[in-house]
């Protein structure tokens, strides 16, 4: 799994040998001065945390509307000592903190979405009661870009190298129907995609006990129903595709799945229709499903098309196509790979070793994420989050708490992990080797 | 029914006498030579009344947004040789065709409305294809538009006279969420809205056979269905307004009306949710319900709103209410009143009559326009198609045909029962009686 010239490098290292257990990488890690030191400008910097979450919350990031978030974001990263910062053509900003290896070897991509699922319009101001901030996409994703930030700024204040380049990155086409665009360029097109080897996704709250190595496989489809339309009165008895789709809705609602493996569907957009008095010449549902299991994910997929088709059906039967029949389309719109990192992995054991370290208790889950790509792609990844707590991400009243020991226990848990993945080194090569060394 | 300043008037009047009939008023109208050459003048115009009606359908016109459409129509009125040409305050335009009578006296009001049914996007360029024009609002209701303007050059041209005034009117707030806001404004707030004392809407496409006396009345609502919301896969389980809302439109569309009384109910617009993988905090759909019966209206009325109730009830049973339980909020967004102008009423006998007398097979049916106003009032109304064929209205296939005989048969109808309500006058008093005299 390890590439070969990453082993080549830790031949040089001093901080790792080919004995090494994740353990004893992470404790290496968390034993070192300046990892403590990290940890305390961090807590001495919490305000500013606070500040830039409640900054970027408070820029609308729509689905496929990043462009302005992703602007502060790229001024923010360049404010750091960061090389090669900058802007892909999909909208991905990022830049590089340069390791101690030669430039172009392998890279630790480290990445949090800009996107929200919440469209144009949406009130995103946040609201402050206490520790607790309440705003659409304030935990979903905007703790995640800031604490990348935090990382960033505390590695940097206290001389922190790693053998190998990290890649820090503010993505695009997360959420709704942006179908992981962004980490699949990054990946699959950019100029980065042979270099990347190892893949954090920051994504969400909570104290970095909850890791996903695995990635939920899901569908999603748009389904339009078409029909003539006509008038609500003089052209009553037509068929009505927004009948068909209810009972597809009706349907669909009550389709059963298994709760282990977690199996998951859901109607998220409805539309159509031109005006009240009118039979709607076209209505159409956004539908996500999602499964641990590709089994089961994919029963769910033939159930909710073959409910659409038998619902346009039932409703060309029971009301007159004479001005034509009732069809209905259904596009998928998103495919997700599901997949799993190896729990044995190294990247997995060190996410876990990092999280007992930080007092966390680490558990394996299933998540969907900028982390199924790499996943599917068999490039060892994890979902992590970004530290506190929070709930009711992708609902109006989103919250988080940014309380500072669990902010801080959370961000201990990720920056090990970033670290001991990327190869602790001395500042200067060989001059200022920690003492413990 | 006739008010009596007519009444006073028609003791001075040359054409009508107390023992008139429908018949033989509206006789006297076809047979004077002036009536005939104005039929005359609108065959010769006959490509400028095409040509108008391409216009203004071209002018898109949706619900709330006919102010383009009105100015254009403005102007075009203001080119006629009519007094008081204005728009009120709600958006009507207008003009009055002063009759003999003085000034301030009883008015016919002669209205067609501005707006369509398609929302704003909607592509309303005219396709034609010989004498048939096919687009969004072409016979619903541009025909009905121009037509107005045809008749006004036509009895204009030909010194047509009446004894009262008639107001010409291009109206706002037929179709969609308008209810009927132009009508009732004029009728009920409006400057003439003590002097409108009968009262044709003319509305679609048809030979002038086809006499609307009854209002059929609707309710409208739009029901909106509140939920928590969530993501679609981590808060999967809890209650998902769009599942509620497609089982309250599935058993919506499973009701029962009789044919006759004419009931029909109808989703016209659907709406809601913010992205495919989040549970919607909300969905809604707007519903239209009509009967030519009271009673079996609010039969409809009552089923839907215990069908939503009843859905949002089910939902909250089958799946976690714990961050919160579905409501729906059914409001009602139009309810026209019905009624009937009853047949032997001068004003639908005179309309009969001119059907007739242009060839047409008259009938008296129920509507839903802007005369629902008027009858609901005990203002004796009528509505009337504008000539010639047509179908598919609220519909983007809605058109028209343009061929000339069957718009003359039309308009020849429609015309006649205008100047037999407002009285026909010599040209010049006592001058130039017609010959027939």
């Amino acid at each position: 799994m390890k590439p070969l010239i990453v082993a080549a490098l830790t031949l040089l290292s001093i901080g790792s040998t080919t004995q090494d257990t994740p353990d004893s990488r992470v404790q290496r890690v968390v034993a070192d001065a300046r990892f403590g030191a990290a940890m305390a400008a961090i807590d001495r910097d919490h305000d500013r945390l606070v500040s830039e979450i409640i900054k970027l919350t408070e820029i609308p990031a729509p689905p496929f509307m990043e462009e302005k978030r992703g602007a502060a974001y790229l001024e923010m990263l360049r404010a750091h000592k960061l090389a090669d910062v900058e802007r892909d053509e999909i909208g991905n900003v990022m830049g590089i903190r340069r390791g101690t290896g030669p430039a172009g070897g392998p890279l630790v991509a480290i990445v949090a979405h800009l996107d929200t699922v919440f469209p144009e319009g949406t009130d995103v101001t946040v609201k402050r009661a206490g520790t607790r901030l309440t705003a659409p996409g304030v935990g979903d994703n905007s703790r995640s870009l800031a604490v990348l930030l935090a990382m960033l700024r505390a590695m940097d204040e206290t001389g922190i190298r790693t053998a190998t380049d990290i890649l820090f990155v503010g993505d695009v086409g997360e959420e709704g129907l942006g179908d992981l665009r962004g980490t699949k360029f990054l990946l699959q097109k950019g100029k980065y995609k042979d270099r990347i080897k190892q893949f954090i996704a920051v994504d969400g709250s909570g104290d970095g006990g909850s890791i996903a190595n695995g990635a939920v496989a899901s569908k999603r489809y748009r389904a339009t129903f078409k029909g003539p339309g006509g008038h609500s009165y003089g052209a009553f008895g037509l068929v009505n595709p927004a009948f068909a789709m209810g009972a597809a809705m009706q349907k669909f609602s009550a389709i059963t799945v298994p709760a282990a493996p977690k199996t998951t569907f859901n109607v998220g957009v409805v539309g159509g229709g031109t005006s009240v008095n009118s039979i709607p010449f076209e209505t159409w549902m956004e539908v996500d499903m999602r499964s641990e299991s590709p089994l089961e994910l994919e029963k769910v997929e033939t159930q909710f098309l073959m409910i659409v088709k038998q619902a346009v059906a039932d409703e060309n039967k029971v009301r007159s196509t004479k001005e034509g029949a009732l069809t209905v389309d259904a596009k998928p719109v998103g495919d997700r790979p599901g997949g799993q990192t190896p729990a044995n992995s190294p990247i997995v054991q060190i996410a876990m070793a990092s999280a007992k370290a930080a007092g966390a208790t680490p558990s394996l889950s299933f998540g969907s994420t900028d982390a199924n790509i790499p996943i599917s792609m068999g490039i060892p990844a994890v979902r992590v989050a970004s530290g506190g707590r929070g709930d009711r991400a992708h609902a109006l009243e989103e919250w988080i708490d940014v309380e500072k020991p669990a902010s801080l226990r959370g961000i201990r848990a990720l920056m090990a992990t970033l670290i001991a993945l990327a190869e602790l080194r001395p500042t200067e090569a060989g001059s200022s080797a920690p003492a413990r060394r």
